[in-house]
């Protein structure tokens, strides 16, 4: 660089640098380094950046004192522009034409959307934050993009199971686990070394129905000796009542899909 | 908002809305009327992000002039930032204790850390911009994290073809392939919705050894009137050297995988 940044630049920088690593403290040493400022100097800035994420509703800045201390992002929006958000989703979701025989929905378009999807994984981290898990979990395939973004919101590594165990993923866990839904018996598999014991695990999926399939997935992880700390999913049904597995967070409800008269009706769970 | 956001404020604002949406063309009077400020002020801000988001290597703003006007961010990071990255990956990839039986490599890890894998997503995008892509396509399951952030980097869909045709997505096209290096016959399926006659497809997956499933994708793309414009992996091995399918992109080359000396060859390709 051969003119001296200016302070609006190195502003800019900063947000940028602070919202690509979500939850990463970094050391106010790190960045007075980088920008080659003094600590006080830096303080105003993340002042700065603090004020504009939070005045328009777009993260948290988050700082910590003492040695150990330093400033972090953590990606969040305004409960109102969330609200939002999920309010035109459920619009969507409740379209005749998503209905697929046998009263399930077409979501695909809608978890393979990188904005939709991103936020969506946003909207999880901050309900379940205060979980604290270091990793997240789920099983091919439809749940795998709503898991990842979940996993990017906290910034912790994605595990995910798959159904056949003649996986290249060298040697593996695998249980059997009985469907919610159809009472099928299958299969689950992941990589021995993917999960530590003593990890605290989110459990991500995109649809719950009986519960069978999350059941799967938290016997897995108890086979490695890791604990579940919770289970989300984008939509659980209200049918059957009973499930599988409790105490699980769902952003929509799905009550009912009349086929003959083609009317869906989803629910937003606050 | 009672008292009146300052400049550096709306700024930190501005780069925040702009990194989150790429590639989406944001009108300059969206933001006049979000900040309520004039088109000239805007456009000192929009050079403000613009200089400071360059100057440390943090992605570009582009500005189009006109009626159908705007600007847009394209993540990106400076070329020695990227090969630093890759280099340091390069070495993990080469770890002995990613040998797994059969001269694959364990990767699953790597394709999982939220962090690394958005990266590699925008490095892809940055070597692929020119083919203009409207859709990525990928297969079940290891792919899915890195064509997620390819699509997340250019903002446009995801499609993820399965290798089982009894799926929740309603009506499929189905096609059998010939596996490139095992030359058994499989099966591929997607959604008949989920891509429309004449989009412009970009293929990723993480590896390709013969090339089968990504003639497969091919082959899928082409059966709904789909357009392949191009095709990368995270690795591509250098045996065999005659492939099933040719122009492609590999962030990597795997050349040799000596189980019995535990020696990994893995070489960038620029």
């Amino acid at each position: 660089m051969t003119t001296k940044p200016k302070r609006i630049e190195r502003v800019v920088a900063l947000s940028k640098l602070l919202a690509d690593h979500p939850y990463r403290l970094f050391s106010f040493s790190y960045f007075c380094k980088k920008f080659d400022i003094a600590k006080s100097t830096l303080s105003e800035d993340v002042m700065a950046v603090k004020s504009g994420m939070e005045l328009y509703g777009l993260g948290k800045i988050e700082t910590m004192s003492g040695a150990a201390g330093g400033v972090r992002f953590v990606p969040c929006h305004l409960p109102e522009d969330d609200e939002a958000f999920l309010q035109e989703l459920a619009v969507r979701l409740a379209a005749p034409e998503r209905i697929l025989p046998g009263g399930m929905l077409y979501t695909t378009d809608i978890l393979c959307n990188p904005e939709t999807v991103v936020r969506l994984g946003e909207i999880l981290m901050m309900r379940l934050a205060e979980l604290a898990p270091d990793c997240i979990m789920t099983v091919e395939t439809s749940g795998i993009p709503l898991a990842l973004q979940v996993a990017r919101a906290f910034n912790i590594p994605l595990v995910i199971a798959r159904h056949t165990s003649d996986i290249t993923e060298g040697s593996t866990v695998n249980i059997n686990y009985v469907s919610g839904s159809t009472k099928a018996i299958q299969n689950m598999a992941m990589p021995k070394r993917a999960l530590k014991p003593d990890s605290r695990v989110l459990i991500i999926d995109d649809v719950m129905k009986g519960g069978g399939t999350a059941s799967g997935m938290i016997a897995l992880a108890h086979e490695v000796g890791a604990k579940v700390v919770g289970k989300a999913f984008l939509i659980a049904t209200a049918e059957p009542q009973r499930k599988l597995v409790e105490d699980y967070t769902a952003i929509f409800t799905l009550h009912n899909v009349d086929e003959e008269n083609q009317i869906v009706h989803v629910d937003i769970n606050k």
